[in-house]
């Protein structure tokens, strides 16, 4: 496992990239739009053309692009599935479908490759830093001859079992989050609405059982009017159509989080896609004004 | 400011008189049901028969009682407002209404008495242990005098200004506290549908952007199927209505808050009003069973 095919340069695929890069792996990288990518050949990879060369002659194959539509195209349209050699490990980094997860699982199985889902939570920062938690879904054996890749970019992994679980469990964190975000979004409104400090009283509160990282880390940023996305509205929405549409095959309730996905796309309506999540404060504001009026 | 009256001896009454005690301060107590405040004796506190009684000879009243018509008999059926001595300073830890807050506040002045309102969170063990957060509203100079009493109990000690700013600053907490239960409830059931091992899960993430309290605290309770109060459900109901209540007079939207206000009286009509507040699980669970039948 020492040759990777990387599939998906972005902020978070570039971060990821340079610590393979730094624990010695040799990388090679393909970008749909590929001269986003070129900026990679100074920490030494190869940018190559199309999906059929960057899964050729290595190892390992990892993704992460936008979108479950996205893997869907890489893997059975470009054809990650039709050219990597057998015995390749094809790593889904995407967060992305626990459907989808098993549907190609299951078609790597049947052409002698292995495949694990392995989505991310950290953010920018974590890629960069190599500090992410991996949520990693597949058989034992491709997860431990992948785990020197795992550990190059990331700090907390874990293996949740058979395909699709590392997408459950990334989803799952995205559900703990939107309770956060409209928790703490509703709070900080009434907060400011009854003419109470925000700064003070979150400092008097933060360590008690309100506490949250949303509280510590991001309602800050809206208390100084900073909507700059550490994590972007679109994808948010994306990750919890995504685990409605999975708690719906489950047959399990989550109003708070069909709520809370309701809530974001009024946002994204409103022109607030590219904004970060704490941006869900302006829309209650909003609304709130409208109630006033 | 030496002697104390204190009204409402149930658990976080005993716990707050003794650690007052501790301070070096004189407690006479008064409990509804006598019987309940005479284990304080033990600690060298008077246990006197009326509220007449308790608020005589004192400097300071405290009250932490059940509702807010509780504190509306206490202060104007029983008599505090027409008992206590002029200068005395009659501080309401009760979670309670902001506006009754603020009413008590003018009649107290009214009667050149100085009224605060200082909810707390913490619970009973921050009660025990004198590590409350104690959310004061009112004038300087009045929390000034009372301060060495609230450093007897609490941490984290903060005046968020005039009177019912304290009110106001805790049901913003039970806010927060609101969001974060629905969204770590709904997580865990997404989790263990999926099959995946919750414990595993949460020591994954419980450092990342999904981290708050509740993950850390209540969702283990629930894993270990232990449903007993910390907080007790119907004192939580109680909490968002007064925060609804409050949220309607300001008209601020707060979807999240009211879902989760219905989601929590219908587990009470499941018959959880005496269970913790981590039951929401099983309301959710209730539900899904429901709907995959």
């Amino acid at each position: 496992m020492k040759t990777v095919g990387f599939i998906g340069l972005g902020v978070m695929g570039q971060g990821m990239v340079r610590n393979l890069r730094k624990a010695g792996f040799t990388v090679k990288g393909y970008n749909r739009t590929k001269e986003k990518g070129l900026v990679l050949e100074a920490d030494g990879v190869e940018i190559v053309d199309t999906i059929q060369d960057v899964v050729t002659d290595v190892d390992v194959v990892i993704s992460i692009v936008g979108y479950p539509q996205d893997v869907e195209q890489i893997y059975f349209e470009d054809g990650i599935l039709d050219h990597a050699a057998p015995g390749t490990i094809l790593i889904d980094m995407t967060t992305s479908s626990p459907a989808l997860a098993e549907r190609i699982a299951q078609e790597a199985a049947a052409r002698d490759l292995q495949a694990l889902d392995a989505p991310v939570t950290g953010g920018d920062l974590g890629a960069k830093n190599g500090t992410l938690a991996i949520l990693v879904g597949g058989e034992e054996a491709p997860f431990v001859q992948a785990k020197p890749l795992f550990e190059a970019m990331g700090k907390s992994i874990s293996l949740f079992g058979g395909p699709g679980k590392g997408q459950s469990a990334k989803l799952a964190n995205q559900i703990a989050i939107a309770g956060s975000m409209i928790g703490t979004a509703e709070m900080l409104l009434f907060v400011t609405r009854s003419g109470i400090d925000p700064t003070q009283f979150i400092e008097t509160i933060k360590s008690g059982s309100a506490g949250s990282w949303s509280l510590e880390n991001l309602i800050p940023r809206v208390i100084a009017e900073n909507y700059s996305p550490g994590f972007f509205v679109k994808h948010f929405i994306k990750d919890m159509r995504l685990a409605l549409e999975r708690g719906a095959e489950m047959g399990i309730a989550t109003p708070g989080l069909a709520l809370t996905k309701d809530l974001y796309e009024q946002l994204a309506e409103l022109g607030h896609a590219d904004s970060g999540t704490q941006a869900l404060y302006l829309l209650l504001a909003e609304r709130s004004r409208a109630s006033v009026e």
